[in-house]
């Protein structure tokens, strides 16, 4: 036997939410623990991909296909040259923490947070501090339904060593949006103290209430937004997403792209491109929200209606449940439900006792046969 | 302005074969630098895709939608468990460099080396020490066209911090194609000093003598193959690639590979899937090597009849030539022909003088009238 793996092997085993998709297979449970949605992709996106096979087939430039910046620029308002194409929100926030921090650099990022955070920025050396949001009673009257962003806490979580601030509104996994007051504050603590913001905006299009500011738009000078295309299209498994640096800031992120897959695969990048015009067009994200919206409150009104105390989400397809304290894996395996723990979110402090974050981007009937064999289960154990 | 982008961002810019295939499209210049074919990939795969879009759109597992891992354990010879897809052999390579080392080792590699490995070693911090490749005559009898492996240098050039052996046959640039014996001596190597091999395969199918022995038959302990589907059929931007590790050793380079960019496209995992066997079943390996073999010595018989020195390839769809010294960006202007300058592939010893490497993955036409543009421009020139 050689030589050891990298210690930074360490950082990472199989994610909870591959384990538990794992175990919902092997014991026929319905899967809302990872996010990925039931539906296919919308019908304008796999025509789009059918004719691009057979046309659009070998490498593109590494930031993208051309086509595909300029869309994702004229959507979201920017120009082509901040717009650099990656495999996947995942690669974008690979690529940011090979830019932008490494040994001894810190990441200030909240907590709960979304898992690959901690992973990324372990194994490039740097050190992830990690903020609790305050969680309220969820009668409190907070905007973000018992969820609340603590500026104060996040301030002083702050060193000269902290190079990065990483945000993610739509909040995976609590479902809040920070509304524009929140996001002013953000920025002016980061100009402060001189960091560069991460700002994680893979469900900009998902939202239930107001739209979410795009946080750029206050500081274009220092905020990274990170995109997916997997979720605004429901095609998480293709593998499409984006970064817009600030502008003339783009080289250095793409030449570290560059090395991590080279570039995103060809058609499904064409597709997107003719797609993403579309699907303003059409209308399709508010049909979207539509359709989530409805399956939101059908689970939320469920999991109501056992007793249970539901945190409402302002966005994401993601909701936040307080329930008896029950290993994860034998909920999979008894009642045959996958849902992910609330620990699974939580490092650096305790987890809130009994929290579990269901996905409801699955179909109404995988929703209600969901809640009526947890209700049978949680009846049965007492 | 905020902080600084981290130091790991010097160690690249654009590759040479981006730059010169954006100089090539604003030239009108015939492209046989960068090496992507000009064919479209075969219809059974094309077939294979469509089919997928619709049904296979979301997250696959990390390591590998299970068709793909079944069928690549199936066409190598190994078992599903020691297969991980990655994006492209780009991401293979990438996440190898994730698992296996890091500051203070040292990564033993060739040269002329392909260009990924040089900024991918040290984007972890670890020290690519070159070995350079020796260049006889080619009318020497040598059996590399020319190239020769240098045993000797290779061993003079391990050291107590030498982790990992990085090799590469059939060789880009150099078209050699190693042979068992030299690969033997190299795992006795290996095995003597307790290395790591990561054996880069990409054109395992692509040769023009006898086949390449895979060198994980000869050391299953140590070696990491790594190969791409993007190669193998002709589909370079759909970035489907693949690591195949020793047994009982995928766990932790899957660790890896899932933070960099979580899983690979997954409707084009389950084309590649199916059209694995049927690229096998119906000889398709045979006819493109057959079909580059024709357009390599239409290449090599069109330079050698200008009176050029061709190192005659063993194996990939490149060939390196002796012509006069002409700065690359000189030829895709004046000559209108996109080529690969030799330094492109050195970088601590001085490059051979007067090397070219031309891709011939293009279409006979392009080739045709690549060699009359550069024997226009050389007679000229005088
Ligand atoms: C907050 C957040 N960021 C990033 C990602 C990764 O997105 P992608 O599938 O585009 O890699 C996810 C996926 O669930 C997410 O929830
Ligand atoms: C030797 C070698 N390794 C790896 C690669 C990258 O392959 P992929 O396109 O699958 O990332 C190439 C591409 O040219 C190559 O020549």
């Amino acid at each position: 036997m050689p030589a050891e793996f990298h210690p930074r092997t360490k950082v990472t085993t199989e994610s909870i939410f591959s384990r538990m998709s794992r175990l919902a297979l092997q014991h026929g449970a319905i899967n809302l623990g990872q996010g990925f949605p039931s539906n296919p992709p919308p019908g304008f996106l796999l025509e789009a991909a059918r004719r691009a096979l057979g046309r659009v087939d070998q490498y593109t430039p590494p930031p993208g296909l051309p086509a595909l910046r300029e869309a994702l620029a004229e959507d979201l308002g920017v120009t082509p040259e901040q717009v650099i194409v990656t495999a996947g929100a995942t690669e974008a926030l690979s690529s940011l923490a090979d830019s932008l921090y490494g040994e001894g650099d810190e990441v200030v990022m909240l907590e709960p947070y979304f898992d690959a955070y901690l992973p990324q920025t372990l194994m490039v050396g740097a050190k992830p501090v990690l903020v609790p949001m305050r969680l309220q009673p969820t009668d409190s009257g907070s905007p973000g339904g018992g969820w609340e962003l603590d500026l104060e806490a996040l301030e002083a979580a702050i060193t000269p060593r902290s190079k990065v601030l990483l945000l993610n509104s739509p909040y995976n996994p609590t479902g809040s949006v920070f509304s524009r007051e929140e996001l002013e504050a953000i920025v002016a603590l980061a100009r402060r103290h001189d960091l560069w913001v991460i700002s994680d905006e893979v469900y900009d299009e998902l939202y239930f209430g107001a739209p979410p500011t795009p946080l750029r738009t206050l500081a274009p000078e220092r905020v990274f937004t990170v995109g997916s295309a997997g979720k605004r299209l429901e095609a998480t498994g293709w593998r499409i997403g984006w970064i817009v640096t600030p502008p003339g800031l783009a080289p250095e992120v793409a030449g570290m792209r560059q090395w991590s897959s080279f570039c995103s695969a060809a058609p499904l990048q064409a597709a997107v491109a003719e797609a993403l015009p579309l699907a303003r067009a059409e209308g399709f994200y508010a049909e979207l929200r539509e359709s989530y919206g409805r399956r939101k409150d059908l689970l939320a009104q469920g999991l109501r209606g056992m007793g249970l105390e539901v945190f409402e989400p302002q966005g994401t397809y993601f909701l936040t449940v307080r329930m008896p304290e029950i290993g994860a894996e034998v909920l999979v395996q008894e009642a045959r439900v996958a849902i992910i723990p609330g620990s699974a979110f939580y490092a650096s402090s305790p987890p809130p006792q009994g929290l579990y974050r269901f996905a409801f981007c699955k179909t109404a009937d995988d929703i209600e046969q969901a809640l009526e064999r947890l209700e049978r289960f949680l009846r049965v154990r007492g």
